[in-house]
């Protein structure tokens, strides 16, 4: 297809597709002529995720464009892709220095991590984020104390390990030392990608309708 | 305690107690002169939630007001009380007009709730919030297909009314009809906004988390 029914498909203003392939975020088109080029499916697909990360994963151009060039290059591992699209995604925050509480936290972290046995790096902006939330919850007399953060964890591994394994239709069991192809490796990252972002929203916006009803039936509903 | 004892108890400096104490944040302490105020245990709860509601929750100061405000006017109900919470949280998404994808998401969002019966406002932030991320997804021919929505919302609610049922050390059967006091009534909110805003930081940390284990273990881990 040509830019302009590319552009038609997806929605995608022609300037911004421009755009998108001066920055290298998606791939040129076969050329046609001097100044033409042939688009296909893939271009269709890969403006979609573009689209789906800047507009709800809300995710800055550079990177999405570290994302992208790792998904073009065979030499990056599908582990290490699909950490660099979850190191990508906010909030990132930073701990304070000589912090004594967020120092408890931090090892209040490493420990839940090794007691569960997960394999997680240590600049995993995920240790940070989870460490923030302890500080401010520990430092509230108030905070509820229903759940454990190791039942939670228990919980939320359950359903990861059912994404993981369900993202892009991968075989459950994939023979050992087979390398995947380039095409079944694209369709498990842009699936990944989906997967991180969008579900993250599913489960939040999901876990509020869910409390609102809960609230509704324990404090006596609207009025 | 004088103003200097609570800002150094907090870690909030004193020119910003001045700030949110002329918002209107912070209720007055008493005065014991002209010049001179006395602050007690609940000025340094409150202090602790708005910078947990700043600093963590990323809410603006105006909805940490309308927040505030009605959890010092007695005749907000909890369920409403909880809502204005659940409400100010972002990120907030705006439908746009006259696009059928969203309207079919929208009305798969409706067709949920109604099918788990569960009791929610039209004007719920969270319905669009979902709708937006069911778009994304419908768009994305790779999105993951393992699980479905209605498994994800059943799970969640789970983890939800434990959460409402826990927030504040509320007994698990308030006798019908009683009005709670409103010390148990601050406890109840103060609790319930470390849960909403707080534990769902602690969701997506342990979800990225154990995503990346899960990872590790599909994908052949680190390296």
């Amino acid at each position: 297809m040509q830019v302009s029914e590319l552009s038609r498909r997806s929605g995608v203003p022609i300037p911004t597709i421009k755009y998108y392939l001066r920055e290298g975020l998606l791939p040129p088109g076969a050329a046609t002529a001097a100044t033409r080029a042939e688009y296909s499916e893939p271009h269709l697909r890969r403006l979609r995720l573009i689209r789906a990360l800047l507009e709800i994963g809300e995710l800055p151009v550079t990177s999405i464009k570290h994302i992208v060039s790792g998904l073009d290059d065979a030499a990056v591992g599908l582990h290490d892709l699909l950490g660099r699209v979850q190191y990508a995604l906010g909030p990132q925050v930073s701990p304070p220095a000589d912090d004594p509480d967020w120092q408890s936290a931090d090892a209040e972290v490493t420990a839940l991590i090794d007691d569960l046995g997960w394999i997680i790096t240590p600049e995993a902006p995920a240790r940070a984020l989870l460490a923030g939330a302890l500080v401010a919850l520990h430092r509230l007399d108030s905070a509820p104390q229903g759940l454990g953060l190791r039942e939670y964890a228990v919980e939320v591994s359950r359903v990861a390990a059912l994404e993981v394994a369900s993202v892009g239709g991968v075989p459950p069991e994939p023979p050992p030392g087979e390398t995947a192809s380039v095409a079944d490796r694209t369709a498990v990252v842009e699936s990944a990608v989906a997967g991180m972002v969008l579900y993250e929203q599913v489960l939040i916006a999901l876990r509020r309708l869910a409390q609102e009803d809960a609230s509704a039936a324990w404090f006596g509903g609207p009025g």
